[in-house]
């Protein structure tokens, strides 16, 4: 089974107009992705963000259904939650991970963009199954900085549908990916 | 391209104990599945539910990003969201796709449930190129009920990640879904 990580980047995220900014932590963003990674068999689904109030809310939504009601009365539920850690920034992240595997993880970011140095989807399948820790990089906003993707191992090929429409939300695209590079195979 | 047609249904589905209930209509339900039926040719979306407070807030909604400020922010979002068509029952689904295509749609049902009688991704996406118009149909709530499910002219077998943990939200799986029946393959 591959090491797969996952990260969902609220700072540094991009606005509308290119501006660098922090995006506030939604809901559903959490429950949803969680449940993908649950099924997908990812090891850790990060959510980052530096901001005092959006981790007091992630801890809030987290807790609820990982200890608090939430979780008696779904526990399906509580175990796709309870994938979540909190990190202050894409650094903790990387050294969460490397105290885990004891080797940094290769890092995958995900963008609507085409850069020519994309990796597709078929072709990361392949790589992930050497056995290193992977993780895969989401952003939320207007997605991730032009640092942070060119920083990354890979940027992966953006999801293409079969129109030119490629407005996905984060939680659709993340669903999307994880199955590309994880979901059974005819 | 394959002629698809998408509905969510509110009523009837499903709760927790496996009562027949009418569902809340979800913000993101809207928009995410919405964006995921532009980028896959998806010809309409229906948002199924017979009450009249739920009509009159998807309605809200629709019109905040079709004609309202939304428009003008987000165009994008404006195209997707055009997608949508509000019926009060699966018949009236069924009886606008008729109005259309001159033909009665082939209908498949999803479900978490595996079927005897399942067809796979695979299986259909080769079907979905004969011309006919199909309906793929997701329950909110717990599902859809056993009656909708055992009409259908196709059960899709369920979405299988690659562990045996299988509650991803409905947002998820339609997104899934038509990557597998309708998205490039390599």
């Amino acid at each position: 089974m591959p090491k797969i990580y996952l990260a969902l980047i609220h700072y540094p995220v991009i606005n509308k107009s290119g501006d660098i900014i922090a995006s506030a932590v939604t809901n559903l963003d959490l429950h949803d992705i969680s449940r993908a990674a649950k099924t997908y068999g990812v090891k850790a689904f990060y959510v980052v963000t530096p901001l005092a109030d959006q981790i007091a809310i992630a801890k809030r939504i987290i807790d609820h259904w990982t200890s608090g009601a939430g979780a008696r009365y779904n526990p399906t539920r509580r175990s796709a939650l309870e994938l979540i850690q909190i990190k202050e920034s894409f650094a903790e992240v990387s050294n969460h991970i490397r105290s885990i595997e004891k080797t940094c993880p290769k890092t995958v970011v995900t963008c609507a963009k085409k850069y020519p140095s994309r990796i597709s989807s078929e072709k990361l399948r392949g790589r992930l199954g050497d056995g290193k820790p992977h993780l895969l990089v989401f952003g939320t906003g207007w997605g991730l900085t032009e640092e942070t993707i060119t920083e990354a191992d890979y940027i992966l090929e953006p999801v293409a549908g079969n129109t030119n429409y490629n407005h996905l939300s984060v939680r659709s695209a993340a669903a999307i990916i994880l199955d590309r590079l994880l979901g059974p195979r005819n």
